[in-house]
């Protein structure tokens, strides 16, 4: 009812991650009526995207060079590695601003309900790279789920021979949060790691 | 921190309706994930919506043709207009698919707050098309704000001297609807408005 080219417009942002139907459909009609402040700079901004944006060759991150502005900075700690499951971890990492050694991005998490095997993963190019000698610490920053944790174990079972640093993040109460409000498995994993004063 | 043309794109997606900065993120994610799935059939439905589709030069709707496909319908009732604040109302009642005449879009109500008198809006077009003599019945299916309901009067007050038939949506308890979860202003409205049996 409302042209075949609309429709297909539709169909495809509905697709997209947390958008439906109802929403695609908003934001068609707002994209219609604003023609050129929206749907011009949107069709440009994408286009930028898909044409300059590649995978980092050694760490999976996205970037316009084939190795990232992080792996190719001479201002990072490049003896350090935190293996992350995706990259936006490590955008978030990188909007806390605090961590500043290299990234490993496995593309994911092992997991056997989702059939997800260590070949899956970006886990034989981590191996590479550990290979090399050049690092002193992996900081393992996979999630905190069940598939995470049994890729941390993972890991730390290929790692358990090497002379490299292993560490993971923290487990506990967030900043700021109060008891009242946190699961039981967070307060005994924070009454488990307790630190002495 | 993520190439300037990811963080432009990023901020281009968070200014559509109902989207932020997160989402965006996510759907930004999503799209270099699925670069041949999904951002290159986007960026092509873009591109066929921003080069095909045109406003109708009678009653506001988009489309294809400059004149569209309900205006130069031969099977649409064309004694019948109904005239709707935006072209997703005129989407809602085609999706009904019950009314089967034409429509005219304001493009928005007359506002005082906003500053949105009726020059600026598609009500000369309106009264165009009325002094054709072809229309028998003007449906005034505006919002049922206080905006909608000013706009709606302010038609009426123009076409009181027509032999043309006014007439308005019904107003009370929506279908399937249970009393006790309505607004005062709408069970009052279903009172006054009762129908005998």
């Amino acid at each position: 009812m409302a042209g075949k080219e609309i429709e297909k417009l539709i169909k495809t942002i509905a697709k997209l991650p947390a958008l439906g139907t109802r929403s695609a459909r908003r934001i068609v009609l707002q994209l219609l009526k604003k023609k050129n402040e929206q749907m011009l700079p949107l069709i440009s901004a994408l286009q930028d995207v898909a044409e300059n944006i590649k995978t980092c060759k050694v760490c999976g991150n996205f970037d316009t060079e084939e190795i990232c502005s992080i792996c190719s900075s001479s201002a990072r700690d490049y003896k350090t590695v935190c293996v992350v499951q995706d990259v936006a971890d490590l955008w978030a990492m990188e909007r806390v601003g605090f961590y500043k050694g290299l990234y490993h991005i496995l593309g994911g998490v092992l997991s056997a309900i989702d059939g997800i095997t260590p070949e899956d993963l970006n886990i034989e190019n981590l191996f590479s790279r550990l290979e090399t000698g050049v690092f002193e610490e992996v900081i393992l920053a996979l999630p905190a789920t069940i598939d995470g944790q049994i890729t941390t174990h993972y890991l730390l079972n290929r790692l358990k021979d090497s002379n490299i640093k292993i560490t993971t993040l923290a487990q506990g109460i967030p900043v700021g949060a109060e008891l009242d409000y946190m699961d039981d498995g967070t307060i005994q994993m924070a009454l488990t790691s307790r630190k002495e004063l």
